[in-house]
């Protein structure tokens, strides 16, 4: 693979994208492999599409290698510029190539489910077209699950590889701790790379073994663990995780999914012998404070439902974490615990986990620095003439990284807003359009209402909302900045 | 009066409320003073309230005038924090002197319907919980006018002289313009308020006797003038601008609502000789461009409801002029209109009209701001090592005021988002509580839907919900940081 050895801009001229295509080729290889393994679990199983596995695998490969081959070699290094076409190039390929056996299966999707589907497994966001899950073939199961595993491993790369070099919405900010120079980038890009990998199948591993120790079936164990350490939400049941009813299973669900959506470099640390980090970590800190915090107020909210202690815990952990982690599991319809709990759902949609992570959203070190910038700007009132330095995680802010960040944010909730009242155009009704919009840029899952709310699917909605829902997932998971520069003229000259 | 002469921080130990408190009486003793029109009137009427403006004008010029004389001559110039308290207090003991004519009038208010009322006047809000004013006696009918005619001439006093000295939320970008040194302020600040004041006055009259060419009657034109270029709201009929059905009458509203909407110390510039500076000013160019923008996207979907072009362009226009400057009239159920156009009113109540007006909400040099940040973050991806230097107005814009202005808006939203859920826990459903917040914070006056839409009155809303609204309207006015500061321990230290 090329390095990002430069963080110039490019020379004079049009970008040479042959350097990202090789890349692209690569990861498109990668995938083309990974098609194998549901295709040999349909032919164990006995079931037909295993050739519609193996046939969209040879065309991936094919296609990866021929890329690959035609592209490769023509650069050492790659420009800043490129990175950014690779990564929007990386992701729209591996969509569509993944979407091609879902297309051809036996479940008779359309393109456009089809494109949705795979769009929502690879950038974890677990919104699903497929209502009859449970009599689905265990192939297509498998590859849904195994999509958003992968698409968890590429975000974790790509936000401590990637997103800190290009300066996305404040992620400059972790740019130090695992790159201090660029031109260390590739023998360490690779190094960290796998020890995140090890740390990532380590957690799934741990998580599978555990589903099965509380009593899940091997396919369910594997399948959900794999969905849960990506915060993806993809099930093999249409009931979710409410088709095991067990307090011990949710329990484990609630642990992984919080781990999935912690830095992955703070379990590096961990393995370094520096466990202390994780929990001196400010983000780590206030990421569970939130979500500690609507948890009580859900819970709260549920005993004057009625429901024992226990019981409303239960509900509420799981089901609150399942939407703040961005998975999206479901084990209740938490739409119709009344209006107050449907806000803290809503907000707590675009809160997301932390940086570096597997988790989607706003992201929790960007509330700190909002934060941060309005404390700031109080001791500047009140004491006009001090002098304050601003302060994350121990180390000073620059006013620069707050710019960044907040402007993420605005853009953020004006992408959302735009594609709502796009969705609502489509013939959607209100809350349907806020929902679905807040659900596919925030990488969620379920919306809320009747429509598409937790106990329902995306099936329902029209065709044309579904190609901006997922757009919505792309631009949302690309965290905005990403995608948008390409469509900015002075990009390209 | 005392003079900000100081922008240091307070000398330590508690702070002095004395030059505050006599700040206070002396407005108190003016606002009684006022007091004495609608009880001259009322008489003129043959009204028995007239004795209860007598009483009230008595009782505030009394309280006011013992404040002035006791707290008097303490110190001959206030500081920084007397400032916050001063501002604060002054708007509190205004709206609570105000509603005492509201308060003992013969329309059996309670204590509760009148500090709502006085609030929702002195803010330029222009909710109302008083149904049947078309046989609502003519003094409390003028006083309600008259308290948002004073109510907005001290907003445009304070946006000029104060709040750019307190440096809440950007409002130092406009410190420059008028005051240069602190300690020549005095001087200035009486120059600069009292052509304020010549051009308010010139406004309003301006305005009623377009009113009255038009064919208002004198009592409407008088009234309605004074809420039109207050952009409060209040109207002497229920059903507001609908009672004249006059397109004539419509178009000037609009006119006058924008100039209420526009910066008034460009207006002194006119009168300097310098008219080419209003439309050189990028803060009016983009307010006139988003208004414009949103009245052809609403006129384009009320042709789509098959009404004829020009009756859509003028429903368009006076009711989104209305709701965008802060105004609050109402021709019709716009809330009627469809999913899409309800969202784009609810898009207008947030935006506000220019900084130095008596429009409110987030203003249109915030939203100028957040959106040159939003471009300097996307150079800053493009050419990493580019200087690029932002500007506002021509001017360089410092990071200081990006981030005062940024703080200022999620402090908004927080504060929206925080209101809307006292508001539902209060027992209002949620479009009620959404609609409710926003316009209370942003002292717009109606909300959507058939409890507090523009159809409607604020009488059925819960006492609780009333005072939740009230605390809002005043947070929003004073632009939120000018109350937060008085709950930070550290200011009082």
């Amino acid at each position: 693979m090329t390095s990002l050895s430069s963080i110039e801009p490019a020379p004079r001229g049009l970008i040479d994208v042959r350097p990202a295509l090789s890349v692209v080729g690569v990861l498109l290889a990668l995938l083309g492999t990974a098609m194998l393994m549901p295709a040999m679990i349909d032919l164990y199983f006995g079931n037909a599409d295993w050739i519609v596995f193996a046939g969209a695998a040879l065309i991936t490969v094919f296609v990866g290698g021929m890329l690959w081959i035609t592209c490769r070699g023509r650069a050492r290094s790659i420009t800043l510029r490129q990175a950014f076409v690779m990564t929007t190039l990386a992701w729209l390929a591996l969509v569509v190539f993944g979407a091609l056996p879902l297309y051809w299966c036996n479940l008779n999707l359309s393109l456009t489910d089809a494109i949705f589907e795979s769009m929502s497994g690879l950038t974890t966001t677990g919104a699903t077209v497929i209502n009859g899950l449970d009599n689905a073939p265990p192939g297509i199961l498998f590859w849904r699950a195994q999509q958003q595993w992968l698409g968890g491993l590429g975000i974790i790369v790509m936000a401590v590889a990637v997103l800190p070099l290009l300066q996305i919405g404040g992620m400059q900010m972790f740019k130090t701790e695992a790159f201090e120079t660029p031109d260390k980038i590739l023998p360490r890009a690779t190094q960290i790379s796998g020890m995140l990998t090890l740390v990532y199948v380590g957690l799934t591993m741990a998580c599978a073994l555990a589903y099965l120790v509380a009593g899940m079936r091997l396919f369910d164990a594997v399948t959900h663990a794999m969905t849960t350490v990506a915060t993806g939400g993809f099930s093999t049941h249409d009931a979710s995780f409410g088709y095991f009813d067990s307090a011990a299973i949710e329990m484990i669900a609630v642990a992984f999914m919080l781990l999935g959506s912690l830095p992955f470099l703070l379990f590096v640390r961990i393995i370094q012998g520096k466990p202390a980090d994780l929990f001196r970590d400010t983000q780590v800190r206030v990421f569970l404070a939130i979500l500690a915090g609507l948890t009580a107020l859900i819970t709260i909210r549920l005993l004057f439902n009625g429901l024992p202690f226990g019981e409303a815990l239960r509900d509420a952990a799981f089901n609150l974490t399942s939407i703040m982690t961005g998975t999206g599991f479901a084990t209740d319809g938490y739409h119709l615990w009344g209006s107050f709990a449907v806000t803290i759902f809503f907000i707590a949609t675009f809160l997301g986990g932390c940086a570096g992570s597997t988790s989607c959203g706003i992201k929790t070190f960007r509330i700190i620095i909002v934060w941060e910038d309005l404390k700031q700007h109080l001791r500047r009132i009140v004491y006009p003439n001090a002098i304050a330095i601003k302060r994350y995680n121990g180390r000073p802010l620059p006013d620069h990284v707050s710019a960044a960040v907040q402007s993420f944010i605005f853009l953020y909730m004006a992408l959302f807003a735009l594609l709502a009242v796009a969705l609502n155009l489509t013939g959607l009704d209100t809350l349907t359009a806020l929902s679905g919009a807040a659900t596919a840029i925030s990488n969620v899952g379920p919306g809320l209402g009747d429509v598409i709310g937790p106990s329902t699917t995306f099936a329902a909605v029209p065709d044309a909302a579904k190609w901006l829902l997922s757009a919505g997932m792309l631009i949302g998971r690309l965290e905005i900045f990403t995608i948008l520069v390409l469509f900015i003229p002075a990009f390209w000259r």
